[in-house]
């Protein structure tokens, strides 16, 4: 009993070591991002790379497995979804993942994703594919060779990858419920663009000051529970979250003064993110039962509180006199709802709204299968982009620096990457869903200031968890059902029939 | 011949990676004290902790000493100010310094450290120096062993530990310098507290906005050719400069809104300890040849710009007509540079003036001397302290909190560190002189702002060498001359004959 106890204390603190290096690294990605002089990228870069290469050395160390097997069979680690029953499972399942990629082969993606990127952003800025595809035939050779590999029995090849970022995800599940999704958001946007009442939005693009976007988004991120004492924001070029420690969460944005919702719904989401590490259990920081699920649990949060609650008319009931004021504006909260929910089907996803964000997603998902499976060749690829953006969206794209050159993902080999962000969209409005029917009216609580019944509703049911569930489970634990587009389709479809006069049942 | 080639290149890799290391431990720090959120404290320390105590443990590692070995005669290091030769000869040296320390001792000093600092924090705040003197009993009797153990034949145990803020310093070198320089200081200041001419500095205690400042000392370091490009300027309540790699410097000032030469001088300080790290050869960032060779070299660079530069009637005349427009001032250049000259002898080091400045290390000199060896107790420390404020500076401390327990230094275990300041003051004068005499005249360039050929002159002679030579041979090489407190002197005299209309030569 005292030797396993001992030999957990052993693995513990070389778990927790290694979550000191690579907080360290991650600290030295945030300030590059942020604060670094011009000239110091080329040192950075090493440090990162031997900082992260300690961190990767210490995860894949045998000892890990010796330790894991002495403790095999330890009555403390007998429920899986305790402290130490998760940190064993996890740690054996990550271990034994990270084992199965040679090490040539992870040096092989690193190297291209340095190439992959170097290409597609020449690829991008001449507008020319050629430039590219190369460099992509490459990528997804590497990537099917390491899902090869990765796959576990019964999992696909792009599953496999899939599961990197979304864990014990199937492909099955995925494809049925973004079907619906899909044909549900086709047919609201034809209402939508049908509807006699359209959306001016010329408010957002007035001249707003930087530094009054900098107030306000600090205020809206605070307001909502975004803890200060735990947490900054600063401003980037691409906004991001990255915890730093168990008290340290350092949240960007990205002030632009002719566009008043970048800052704005970028806060909110980016504040969402850090509000879910700063629920993470502090005391297991970097352990499995202090970190997140996955990427779309991740999601999730950020796409919570920047959409079903920032895209409320509630929430701007509540913050218009603090907008109006601090850019001596007078609109109206129902002005400022509509200004910020309106619709316009376009090409560029990172620019696209809530009703057609999804759609983008799920044309890549479709794509990288099939790039991934060898039914659709890297020559064939923007002649396939451009086919489903028309009809699945209904816009043409003119160019490949507006169409299939616009993501830097698959340049970078994050191919199972895009689909998290859809299922944090999904999940979003179902712990939404939920939450609402257990705290009562929200949108009564948002009108008043009041975030905080929301926050502990998901630090109870999400955050306190840490990955000790998967996010089928944790879903199922927190709201009865199991993950389905119905809730983010009545959420969505509620909304615009506010702001686009749409019946709220689908016509 | 091969083998040897190898080796070094292994031996060299090895010790840039811990360069990586402990430059990633400094950003972790500079951090801490610029951005970090209140609560990361602790994790934070722990951070520290782990990356430091990994780069000491890279820094004894006995393969260093194999590949030593196996370098030994090897005739690409026969020259021992060559890149190589300083690398192998100043590795070894570290080296064996730091296997010297058991690590047992050096937890002991760290422990001591926190309680120390600890200690004398709250004695302070009670002005009470009883609270503190246990801890520094136990203090100085845990350097005196690590003196012990670091004394080479011939070195005495104070020496040992001056070794190393000061490598090579010889305590009777210092002894005869210093009491030159304080016999003469003494006198000047006779003489200034004598002359009819006083100083009115009411100018610098008006308001200053914080955001004049701001610009007022970016463009002050820049105009005196801190390179922005590969580095930071940035605001902390104890300011400071750190490296974190061959082309990220990073400085810190403090701004307060009622006294204007804090952020001025503070920042020409921390800009001369930046170009000194900006003008170390990049290449060997962190192994000898790009290393600084001293604190008190170090400290020479900084005074030199804050100094013999910045307290400048040149440098005023100058950059009046930006300090005028930046706070819509009418002040001459004779009246700032008069106010920035004014001397009062006081009771605070941090405080004190050019003419005071040394007279205050001095008696810390000599305190910590006798402490170490025994022939002064704790005891009887606070006494001592006020006697020879008294008779050296001619004020007399009203309490422990403005006399002895105003250092941080003593507590946390820096005996040795305070004649480097000292040595700065010398070196800074020796090498401006030598400067002057070489380049014709500063002033003349300084009053059209050109600052250039002095800064490219400290590169040839000073920056550039890295820690090829000791601090002596470097003054030598530089001035042609041994460490001398005749130019110091000197110039303290012809500035202070200007400003309190005192005769040029010694009356």
């Amino acid at each position: 009993m005292t030797d396993h106890v001992q030999t957990f204390a052993a693995l513990r603190n070389h778990l927790h070591q290694t979550a000191l290096l690579a907080s360290a690294a991650e600290l030295l990605q945030w300030d590059e991002r942020t604060m670094m002089p011009p000239d110091g990228s080329e040192f950075r870069a090493a440090q990162v790379a031997y900082l992260s290469g300690r961190a990767h050395a210490m995860r894949t160390s045998e000892q890990i497995e010796r330790w894991l097997d002495e403790l095999d069979g330890w009555s403390a680690a007998s429920d899986p979804a305790s402290d130490i029953g998760a940190t064993l499972r996890l740690t054996r399942k990550d271990y034994e993942k990270q084992r199965r990629l040679p090490g040539q082969l992870v040096e092989a993606i690193a190297s291209a994703t340095v190439r992959g990127q170097g290409c597609w952003d020449a690829a991008r800025r001449n507008d020319d594919y050629a430039q590219f595809q190369t460099a992509l035939d490459e990528m997804i050779s590497l990537q099917r060779n390491a899902g090869e590999l990765l796959a576990e029995p019964g999992q696909s090849t792009y599953e496999a990858l899939l599961d990197q970022y979304e864990p014990d995800a199937r492909v099955e599940d995925l494809t049925r419920v973004f079907a619906g999704l899909r044909d549900e958001l086709v047919k609201l946007l034809s209402e939508i663009t049908a509807s006699p009442r359209q959306v001016d939005d010329r408010l957002l693009k007035q001249t707003y000051s930087v530094d009054g976007q900098r107030q306000l988004s600090k205020a809206l991120a605070a307001a909502i529970g975004f803890d200060f004492q735990r947490g900054r924001l600063d401003e980037t070029s691409h906004p991001f979250c990255t915890s730093l420690g168990p008290s340290d969460c350092r949240i960007l944005t990205r002030y632009e003064e002719n566009w008043l919702p970048g800052s704005i719904f970028g806060t909110l989401h980016e504040a969402g993110h850090g509000m879910y590490e700063q629920g993470l259990p502090q005391d297991w920081y970097g352990l499995p039962p202090g970190s997140f699920v996955s990427l779309g649990i991740h999601e999730s949060q950020s796409r919570l509180w920047e959409n079903l609650v920032g895209r409320s008319l509630a929430f701007w009931k509540c913050f218009t006199p603090l907008i109006n004021e601090t850019f001596s504006e007078t609109a109206t909260p129902a002005q400022w709802h509509a200004c910020f929910n309106r619709v316009q089907p376009s090409l560029i996803r990172v620019e696209a709204d809530e009703a057609t964000y999804n759609l983008h997603i799920i044309v890549r998902f479709e794509l990288e299968q099939a790039l991934i499976s060898g039914e659709l060749s890297t020559a064939e690829l923007p002649f396939a982009w451009n086919e489903r953006y028309t009809s699945v969206i209904g816009v043409s794209p003119p160019s490949a620096a507006n169409g299939v050159l616009q993501d830097v993902h698959w340049s970078a080999g994050l191919f199972g990457y895009f689909p998290t962000y859809t299922i944090g969209n999904l999940v979003a409005a179902q712990l939404y869903q939920a939450a609402d029917a257990a705290l009562g009216n929200l949108d009564r609580q948002f009108e008043q200031g009041d975030f905080a019944p929301l926050l502990n509703w998901l630090r109870e049911h999400v955050h306190t968890h840490g990955r000790k569930y998967t996010a089928d489970e944790l879903i199922q634990n927190a709201t009865g059902k199991p993950l389905s587009a119905e809730p983010l389709i009545a959420s969505l479809r509620q909304r615009y029939a506010q702001v686009y006069d749409l019946e709220s049942s689908p016509g």
